[in-house]
C-alpha cells in the first residue's frame, strides 16, 4: 500500500522529491528474515527496472543459496542484477591477492569494492548483506563507512543487514527495522532445513 | 548458515524427520519486512524446486507490485508459482460471485480457497500474505484456521504475514519473528516510494 504521511516536513522539498530521495535502510536484530526481507526488496527494484547489486559479505561463494539462483535468475531474464558473494572462498578475491584471504581480509576487500561502488553509482539499489558484523569486529572503520553513504552521489539506495549494527549507521540510515525473534524452532531441537533457511 | 540447535530433543524422531517437518511460520509487528521476507522466503522455495503459493489476502488484484512480477517471472522460468491477489478486485471472485464482493466476502472467498488447497497439499510453500487482518477482523474464525493449519496432511510450510496475529496462531507456529519499528521514513514527512514499498 502506498505510504501515508502523517506530518508534512518543512524541508523545502517537493513530493516529487521526497519520492525520489535515496535511502538507506538497516534490518538488524537477533529475529530471522533480516536478509529475506532485503531480497524481497530488491525483487521490487528489479521490477522497477533498476540497476541492483547485492553484496553478501559473510556467505561463502560456494554456497548457493535460493536467493543467489533466483535473482540471477531474474537479472538473466531482464535488467541488470549484480550479486557478489565475497566471503572467504570468494574466487576473484583469492585471484587479485594471489591466495587464501582471511574473513578480516574478504571483508575489507568487499568494503573497497563497495566503496568504489558507491562513487561510481554502479547500482540503483544496493544490498549489503551481513555487512554489520565487518563493523562490529572492527575490520572496517565505521566512520568510513558513515562517510562514504552520506557521500554517495545520485539516487542510489543502500539495504544493511545484520545483527548489532553500529549507533552511527543507525543514526544515518532513514529505516530502521529490527527483527526479534518471539519463537524460534532451533530452541526446540528443529533442523534447519533447505527451502527455509538458505 | 545452517541452524545449530542447541539441545537435542526428545521427540523420537531422526534427523531427517526434523529436517523435513512442516512449518508454520508468523511474521508479525509493526515494523517493515513482514511481506518482504515471506517473499524472499518464497525465493528459497522456488530455488528448490517446490510447488510455491502466494495468496495476498488484502492486496487489489489491480496493482502489480514487484514482488508479483518477480514471483511470476521465475516460475514462467522454471517451477511451479501460483500468485493469488484476492483482495476486493479478485477477477475470479467477481466471477463467482456475480459481481462486486465486499473486503469481507474476498476474505472468506480466499479463505475457503486456501483451506481446500491446504487439504489438497497444493503447495509445499505457502505465503499467507496479510492474512492475520481477515482474523483480527472476525471475519474468517480463527479457531477454523487452526484446525486447518494443524491438520494439513504433508510436508507444506506456511508463512502468515500482518499485524495482530491472533494468539492461538502464535501458540501454533514453529517460528515467530516481530518486525519493530526503530526508525522510520514516514514519521518525518518520507514519502512512499515505487521500488521500496511496493
Amino acid at each position: 500500500m502506498k505510504g501515508q504521511t502523517p506530518t508534512r516536513p518543512d524541508d523545502g522539498l517537493t513530493t516529487r522529491e521526497r519520492r525520489n530521495r535515496p535511502m538507506l535502510l538497516v534490518h538488524t536484530g537477533d529475529g530471522k528474515g533480516k536478509t529475506s526481507a532485503a531480497m524481497g526488496m530488491a525483487l521490487r527494484a528489479w521490477a522497477q527496472g533498476w540497476p541492483v547489486g547485492i553484496y553478501q559479505f559473510v556467505k561463502s561463494a560456494t554456497w548457493v543459496t535460493g536467493e543467489y539462483r533466483a535473482l540471477t535468475t531474474l537479472g538473466e531474464a531482464t535488467g541488470d542484477v549484480t550479486f557478489e558473494r565475497m566471503g572467504t572462498g570468494c574466487t576473484w578475491m583469492r585471484a587479485a591477492h594471489g591466495g587464501e584471504v582471511s574473513a578480516e581480509e574478504a571483508a575489507r576487500l568487499a568494503w573497497a569494492e563497495v566503496r568504489r561502488g558507491l562513487a561510481e553509482e554502479r547500482h540503483r539499489f544496493w544490498v549489503l548483506d551481513e555487512f554489520t558484523y565487518a563493523m562490529d569486529y572492527g575490520w572496517i572503520d565505521t566512520d568510513e563507512v558513515v562517510a562514504a553513504l552520506r557521500d554517495r552521489p545520485g539516487t542510489q539506495h543502500v539495504v544493511i543487514t545484520g545483527r548489532r549494527c553500529p549507533a552511527d549507521i543507525v543514526e544515518l540510515a532513514d529505516l530502521v527495522t529490527e527483527m526479534t525473534k518471539v519463537k524460534h524452532p532451533f530452541d526446540t531441537g528443529q533442523k534447519g532445513q533447505a527451502g527455509i533457511e538458505w
